[in-house]
């Protein structure tokens, strides 16, 4: 781990400031936990954030949704939407088990209700999902509500990257994909605010990776098929840009509904800057929370006063955004392990690819 | 059910001929099936729309959804969203079950494509929700795999309407509400075309049900605030527009995912009609699927020939969708028997409360 | 006049107070302004909506726009849906003028931050347009600067409805349609809140029309079919409902973009019940702006403290914005003289239409 | 132009093939026209992209927009998302000038369709913008009726770009911008279609500008800073990215309203690339058409047949726009010369900016 932590360290992506872990967790109060499945052809998983440490249905958060690319099945963006709240922790998985997740969710917010004696009747769980069938036996559905549990019982501040918990069975750029984690961090008006992402990263083709404007998929592609013996002009002819991504932002500022969407429509800029074209079969979900402005679940005034961001700063903010995206999603490709899964499928890692094909550039 | 039949074909909602059924199915190959839980404290069911007879993942619809409010829990809309695609039964049930029943759809279709030896890696589930938590135990979940699965078998033509399936456990103006649906027919060219509507009718205060222009619902307060003493000046005081309501949209209009969009937002007209404003605490959620146009899971050619609707001919199957969603929530009240669920709670029918507080008008 | 008062003092619609005036000025601070060209063939105009007694430049309004059917060339929705902000009078012409107008728009907004040296070099202009071409030739563009300074000049909190400004040429429900306004007034938590709507008219079926419940419109085209020997079921082969409504909608609520938003989406409510269907060629959009949170040009604090609504007191504001546009349509109807222009054709104004065919059920 | 020439044929931006002339009228049948105004305070213009030959109110072009950032005042975008049609010329120009210019396509439209003999009562003129008040005297609006003929008149195949038309007073990342356009070809199923991107470009900040992968943003803004003595680490505290841009897109694909929205959303991927992050202050907005399926104004029968590219296919086309709209936005600031504007503002051209700094990388 240490050297991928050097090769981290020395990324460098964009100018702002990075948070104390480099996390989502550096949004204070936000932890992060999973649950990895990794045995034989099931390589699948959940992770979960957890937007506060207290019950989020009972105190809820502003938050919003975007929907960059619509292929996929994420569920809760509807009333995120419409109410611009959170109300759950956010859990992510694979995308045929959506539905046990989701029920898990409810089973675990039922009980945290009830330890608060608040009797929940509706409730808006947040499901996230990439397909992770080219190394899952997806068809299992495997996570069930213990893991679940045990994701949201192991939530901590800090957390693993890589090949973990619902990025266990991912695949970005055609490498080994899936969970990482940046942050950054700037001053406005004195005060020090965090925006943190989380990214399930699960789309791209090989050719296409740059890391911090390195073009190292090109290099790595050319080495491959040379080794295969593969003329470069025909070498990417079938791969196309599948899979997809999913994007969660964690922020300090007291932003509104509509700020925070703004801020989430800043994402694609990082994943273009990784390498994405935001293909056809890509789910390209982004959603948002501000631990600064909390909902009671049953105000008791009609009229409430809130902070908001003057939108004359919101530069800041999305640059922030779209520098931790692009960090993340790279987090999550030298983090991760080579993977074997279903059908003898795998990926490799990154570096393990980089090593072994000599590419010079990031170590 | 003769007396129903006679009140629902004295009604008389708009200007276009109705369909042989009156029914959703009158759109061809389309299918419903319930299975409803009556039992105590458990007031609710499934109910599933078939949209086409063959497997709908392997030659999909064209479809839209539109989010009218979205204080709900629908999952799918996304990606019907992006492409314009149905793959999946629609399946309407209670909020909390979401979970459960879509994970139901998933395992459906699993097995319905290995019988065609299509491998499903990927699915998009479509569950839409309504609270019955007045009536029913809804932190139970009840719905599991069997119930879904017995639905879709039972799916058929004709089917019940009122306080069955999804509907079992649902609120319509402060009376039982449920399940209700409608079709409406015209001539294009010479051409017959169809438009069928189902709801699923949980929202509304009782002093705004409008039945076909008369003011039934507030004849109904009077009547009910009468007997109990109350002032009518404060008689409405704490009742707001709660509940939702479901709407799905059937055609075999050759239109396009934007032309069907157009179409499911004039749902809102039928709605306001029978009273309804839209309240906060509402998910109106439309979703429709052409049957004219099917596209394959795995197109043979880059392009495709489809038919499309002239877009100076949308009048028709406009006035078709409010006309029919007005006179489906009016099914759904008409058809509702009184329910007595959890804690006692209580809705009457519709007809049986115009019985008992001697309520002309109707019948 | 005072005829129409007492038509119009007898109407009602909903069960909220109307404001003093009941009309959108009873929102503090709003005025209103029209210039009317009546002559032969030139029968429009252009209505002007102050929201602010101060330059909105300087100190802009929250505001949102929601497009209900987008058959419309409305200008300045974009910036509104992205910063939430109103920096300009709303000005309602028709469809061809819409150019010019901006443009007046520009030079008055322009002339007025020189007073207040402030340079503007961007601005977004607010034009709305319904097409009046059946009565007046709209390709002459008519209406040019001067004519938008003097309506602005001349806003006033008390002002004509009927047809005027940019009313003049419209038609609604094939009678003479035009601008109405109405208000409802609420309390929450012992603070008295209006909400003001101001509509162009220029929709609709006679035959669909409804007053306050009363079916006036069918009965109309019937006496003018039976007048003119046509057999009722051939009547309304060839009249659709096209045409348009602009919707302004003004408050003193605190609410946000999203809120606010949320509450345009209510004007179908009363649209539908006065009997619209939203037609395809329909430009129905709805823009509101809020007095109770401004939002200086260029803001000193990089954070600023807002006053916002709580989400479960949203339903009293959505009521009060279906009844006050249902009754704003059927003030623009029943304030609406009858108007010839071009090529001689007519509208008649609706009274005049129910006392030529002895049509009871409003006088 | 011999040496820009050269520049531009060296760039290496994706890997798709480009088309013969490498700009947006590469789709059959697109041509485009500047007017340019370049007198001392005055440096401005107007662009236009004639979408086909004949005249496109008569025969319209399936079309969709997309709004990337919304502080724009673009106007059309309502009516070609209701009905993915478009009928006008699109015209780029300046902020304050969208009034006039509309005027004028008006203008253009009623004569062009009086030679045909066609009633013009309703017309969706589209005219984008963008801010250019740092080089040129804005508040003058001086492009007028016939700046906007002229511009049509002169539409043609080939065409300038650079600091021409609408693009005469832009920035783009702090040089000169304006007008640029690629284009890009590939076989689906044996047939060759092409994308082609117009862009007008004004936005960005100096030190974020990328070239084919090269910083050479960075390596400018250095020097620069060096020679004026500034200490790099506050070089850029003032500096936010600012302005706009315009992206339109044309294409002979067979898509859809839907789909070709999806193309859209792509253009973010090339302006990310470029160094673009989607500031606050821009106007960011996309149009696209195509020339594939023509829509009658007065179509002959209710059900028309028309081709659309398979869903599995959109992966080219999405490709396509990202390379071709990076592309573009360089051509922009490749064949831009430096230009002084009102208060003696100046952009330097980027080749000449180069060339004073002795930065390499590009020529």
């Amino acid at each position: 781990m240490n050297k991928r932590k050097n090769v981290i360290d020395r990324l460098k992506i964009g100018s702002l400031q990075k948070g104390a872990h480099n996390l989502i967790t550096d949004v204070a109060g936000v932890a992060v936990g999973h649950v990895t499945v990794a045995s034989n052809d099931m390589q699948t998983g959940v992770t979960v954030v957890m937007p506060t440490p207290d019950n989020v249905f009972v105190s809820k958060c502003v938050a919003a949704s975007e929907v960059i690319n619509g292929f996929g099945k994420t569920l809760g963006t509807i009333q995120i939407e419409e109410l611009g709240q959170l109300e759950s922790p956010i859990a992510l998985t694979n995308t045929l088990n959506v539905g046990k997740v989701s029920d898990a969710l409810v089973a675990y917010m039922l009980e945290a209700c009830e330890q608060e004696s608040v009797r929940l009747k509706s409730f808006n769980p947040i499901v996230c999902e990439c397909n992770d069938s080219y190394l899952n036996a997806i068809e299992k559905r495997v996570i069930d509500e213990q893991m679940v549990h045990q994701a949201i019982r192991s939530a901590a501040t800090v957390f693993e990257e890589g090949a973990v918990g619902g990025g266990r069975g991912m695949s970005c750029h055609q490498l080994k994909g899936g969970i990482g984690s940046s942050s950054r961090q700037f001053e406005l008006d004195g005060e020090c605010y965090t925006v943190g992402v989380l990214v399930q990263a699960n789309y791209g083709r090989m050719e296409d990776l740059m890391v911090a404007g390195v073009p190292i998929g090109s290099k790595l592609r050319h080495a491959i098929d040379a080794q295969h013996g593969i003329k470069s002009e025909n070498a990417s002819d079938h791969s196309i840009d599948k899979g997809s991504i999913i994007i969660i932002v964690a922020t300090d500022l007291p932003v509104s509904h509509r700020q925070l969407k703004r801020m989430l429509r800043r994402t694609t800029v990082g994943i273009a800057r990784v390498g994405g074209y935001i293909g056809n079969g890509s789910g390209e979900i982004a959603i948002g929370f501000s631990t600064a402005n909390r909902i009671p679940h049953e105000p008791e005034s009609s009229v409430i006063t809130v902070k908001m961001l003057s939108e004359t700063k919101m530069d800041m903010p999305f640059r922030a955004v779209a520098e931790a995206t692009e960090e993340a999603v790279l987090h999550a490709l030298i983090y991760a392990d080579t993977v074997v899964g279903v059908e003898a499928h795998y990926r490799e890692g990154l570096l393990e690819a980089l090593k072994k094909y000599e590419i010079e550039g990031l170590a």
